[in-house]
């Protein structure tokens, strides 16, 4: 594959929030589900488990489960990460990321919903009969984008995030040999 | 791009521990960056910035702050995650997997270097000149892969790491609708 082609993909992933009412194809999804049980952790240890959701009254509960999480009821399907412990975000973090792009490489849109705060992830625990001794802190919302402005607009129409567009410029995000030294 | 094309690829980043001495080009360096630069972040607000170490003392340096760590003394060069806050720790690893597939898609092997306990990170932040209140957790080593049994082998030959090789089993990974229930 080619090197730039495969970066510049990496680098195209958006949250998508807003979703079309298409099914995504059970091929699909198993491939998403490998990437995400091929993704890397420290000591190989595999902290983790996931629940896929498709039922759509459940997704409206665990919607529900957040301030944001909302975006689980528009979603043609979730996926629970269940963590063995808190002690595991960095992993989680990789985790998401590859479902993230798993889904992507098939043009399946994604978002993170966080179950916070705590109260709001034993509900999502006790929905889905996860053991409380697991740290289940986010899911992940997929689906095909519902339009090409789905690629940038919430789903709720009252909510004007506020978070910055892009991202920083190089200059504030990378330093050389040294912190805050130039190249 | 192939969607299994691009799922293959993203299951196919191991961690590399032992590299050729090769130079990485400035471009592919460059586009490296910019990969990790455009990673996604809660609320898009970007809690972090890298230090690129090239320098071989102050490898050598990084590799003794941490037992994980050991691997930045043969990289070709570092990347040091400078993460704002200890509360960023999923984010850094989306950024961390950023930067692994990033640099994957030009052939150049990654491991991440974990930088514990706290007396060590506190060393790292020293040499770096990285202010006290950041959270540098990890670096990576990144380097074009010594041989084709890097992809599998400590770099010390004297650790046997015992760590599993592959991944749990699929059955093991997923559960349906709710937690263990089967397809």
């Amino acid at each position: 594959m080619d090197a730039q082609a495969a970066t510049k993909f990496i680098r195209s992933v958006r949250a998508v929030r807003r979703f079309a009412d298409r099914e995504i194809p059970v091929d699909t999804l198993r491939d998403v589900i490998e990437t995400a049980r091929w993704t890397g952790s420290a000591k190989n240890v595999q902290p983790w488990h996931v629940v896929v959701v498709r039922d759509r009254a459940m997704l409206g509960q665990l919607a529900a489960c957040g301030e944001f999480a909302y975006h689980l009821k528009g979603a043609r399907l979730g996926i629970v990460l269940v963590m063995a412990s808190r002690g595991y975000a960095f992993d989680a973090g990789r985790l998401t990321h590859n479902v993230m792009l798993g889904a992507w490489a098939h043009g399946v849109g994604s978002c993170i919903a966080y179950f916070q705060p705590d109260d709001n992830q034993a509900k999502a625990k006790e929905l889905l009969g996860i053991p409380d001794d697991r740290w289940v802190p986010t899911g992940i919302s997929l689906g095909y984008p519902a339009d090409e402005a789905a690629l940038r607009i919430s789903s709720d129409p009252g909510r004007t995030s506020g978070f910055a567009v892009g991202r920083m410029p190089l200059d504030q995000f990378v330093s050389w040999e040294k912190f805050r030294q130039t190249a």
